[in-house]
C-alpha cells in the first residue's frame, strides 16, 4: 500500500481537504474557515492539523494549493511564469516547515506585452484538475478576483484577472449604490439588463451610475438592483475576456465554479453569444488538480 | 436698494453659502459642513439659519442649488429634463417650507438612445455659471461622480456621470487594493502610468487588478499606489467620456474644479491629447450661476 496522500486547498478565507484513496479517489471531504487570513502568529502547521490530524498516518504526504503558498501564507512558493505545465508545477514545490511530509505549490504569473503582470494562486491547481485530453479555449475560474486563462499544450500560458467579484462587494458594501438596494436576491430580468448593457457599452464608470438611475426613477426595484449591479459587472467582465481573444461563438469554454455563481457566468455567456459552455464543480477540480500534482511530484 | 440676494450651494456633504451686493458680486463667503446628510428631522431651516442668519433681512431671497432639492433635501425639486436652459431653471424653482423666502434649484435628467437615463443636481448651476459667450464644447466638473456635459444653444443638452470618485474611495478604503497602500500622497509618475494604461485599455476590472501586481512585483511603490489608481480611474474615464463623443483634439474643455483634483484632469486630458483645456473653480462657478438663477427667476 502507497503512503496515503492528502490535498488541501487552503485559500484566504478557507480550507478544503481532501483524503485520497491509492488510485486517487476521494474518500472524505472537510471543509473549514481556517482561512490563511484567519491563522495567527504563524501557526499553520496547528490550523492544518486542527483540521486533518487524524489522517495523518506516520508517512502521509500533504499537498497544499492556494494562498497557503504566498508571502502571507505558510512559507512562500514563489511565482511560476506562464507557460507552466503541471509537471514544472510539480517540480517547484516548496516544503514548508512542518512535522509531516508537506508541499505548497507555487502561483503562476504572466508578464503581458503591455507592461502589465498579472497572477494566480490556487486556480492553477483547479484549472490542471479540470483538463481532460480536449483542452478548452478558455478557461474561467470566477470569484472575487475572476481568472481567465488560455491552455496551449497541456500549459497554462496566459492569465487575466478581473475584479469583478471583490467590486461588487464593495460597491454594495460601502458604495451610495449598496444604500439603494434591499437585499441580494437573485433576479433574472434585473441580472439579464445588467448583462446586457455591460455586454453593449465598456464605459464601466459611467454604467456603474445607471444602478443609482434606475433606482431613482423605479425602473429596477430596490429588490433587484443587487442583481442588477451584477449584471453589468459579469457582463463587462465577459465583454473584456472575450474582446481581448477574439473569440469565436463556437470557441470552447470551461466555467470553473458552482451554484449560484456558476449559473450566472452561464446565462452571461449565453447571452454574450458563446455556444460552448461547460461548468465544473471548483472543489471537484481542486481535488484532482491536486491529486495530478502529487502525481507530477511522483508521490504517487 | 434692491432685496438683499443670498446664494446656497447645498451638498450631501457641505455647505457655502454666498452673499451678494446689488450688481452680483461676492460680499463674503461662508463654508460650513452641514451638508444635507448631516441634517436631522428635516431640520433644514435651522440648519441654514445657523449659517447665515445674520445675514437675513426681512426681504432677502435665498437661491439654493444641490442636493437640498433632492428627495432626501429639504423639499424635491424634480429633475428638469434636457435640453434645459436657465431660464427653464428659472421658471421650475420650487419654494420650501420657510419663514424666509427661499427657492431650491431643480436637477437636470437625460434620457438617453439606449435606455439608460443620468442626472445632475448642483452642477447644472455651476455649469451655467460657468459659461461665457463662446460655450466650450465639453464640461467636466470632476468630483464623487464626474459629470460630463454639453451645451447647445445656451441649454444644458446632454450628461454622462461617471463614479470614478467614489469607486476610488471604496476601493482605497475597502478592497484588497487599499490594503497595499501607504498614504495617498500624489506621485506623478505612477499617476501618469495609471492614466496612460486606462487611456491603452477599456478593460477596467482587469485594469484595477494591476494595482495588486504591481505592488506585488514592487513596480510601483506603496506610497504611490493610491495616485496610480486615481490614474487607471481617471485615465478610464477620460478615454470613456473622449471616445462617446469622437471629441478632435482641438475640441474645447471646460474644467469646473480646483486644486490637486482640477490638476489630476488637466494632466489626463493632456495626455489624452486634448489641446484646449481651461479650469475654472468650482466655488466661483456656483456662486455665479445661483446669481444667474436669481436673474433668470426675474429677482434682480
Amino acid at each position: 500500500m502507497n503512503a496515503p496522500i492528502i490535498g488541501v486547498d487552503w485559500g484566504t478565507t478557507n480550507l478544503r481537504a481532501f483524503r485520497f484513496s491509492d488510485d486517487g479517489h476521494v474518500l472524505e471531504t472537510r471543509r473549514s474557515e481556517s482561512g490563511v487570513r484567519s491563522v495567527e502568529n504563524g501557526a499553520f502547521e496547528q490550523a492544518l492539523l486542527s483540521v486533518i490530524e487524524d489522517w495523518l498516518a506516520s508517512d502521509a504526504r500533504i499537498f497544499i494549493s492556494g494562498m497557503a503558498g504566498s508571502r502571507e501564507g505558510w512559507r512562500e512558493a514563489p511565482y511560476l511564469p506562464c507557460p507552466a505545465s503541471i509537471d514544472a508545477l510539480g517540480s517547484a514545490l516548496i516544503a514548508p516547515p512542518a512535522r509531516f511530509e508537506a508541499w505548497l505549490t507555487p502561483g503562476l504569473s504572466v508578464a503581458h506585452e503591455n507592461g502589465m503582470f498579472d497572477v494566480m494562486r490556487g486556480e492553477e491547481t483547479q484549472i490542471f484538475g479540470a483538463l481532460n485530453d480536449a483542452a478548452p479555449d478558455l478557461i474561467i475560474a470566477p470569484g472575487t478576483h475572476s481568472k481567465w486563462a488560455r491552455v496551449e499544450d497541456g500549459c497554462i500560458a496566459d492569465i487575466h484577472t478581473h475584479m469583478t467579484g471583490e467590486i461588487f462587494a464593495v460597491l454594495k458594501a460601502h458604495s451610495i449604490l449598496g444604500r439603494l438596494m434591499q437585499g441580494d436576491a437573485h433576479d433574472e430580468p434585473a441580472f439579464a439588463l445588467g448583462v446586457q448593457r455591460g455586454l453593449a457599452d465598456s464605459a464601466l464608470l459611467n454604467l456603474l451610475f445607471s444602478v443609482r438611475t434606475e433606482g431613482l426613477f423605479a425602473h429596477v426595484a430596490p429588490q433587484a438592483l443587487a442583481a442588477y449591479l451584477s449584471g453589468l459587472l459579469i457582463g463587462s467582465e465577459v465583454a473584456e475576456g472575450l474582446s481581448r481573444r477574439h473569440m469565436e461563438r463556437d470557441a470552447s469554454i470551461l466555467v470553473i465554479g458552482a451554484g449560484e455563481i456558476a449559473l450566472r457566468y452561464r446565462s452571461a455567456l449565453a447571452l454574450a453569444g458563446a455556444e460552448r459552455v461547460d461548468v465544473i464543480n471548483g472543489e471537484d477540480a481542486a481535488a484532482r488538480g491536486l491529486w495530478r500534482i502529487a502525481q507530477a511530484k511522483g508521490a504517487v
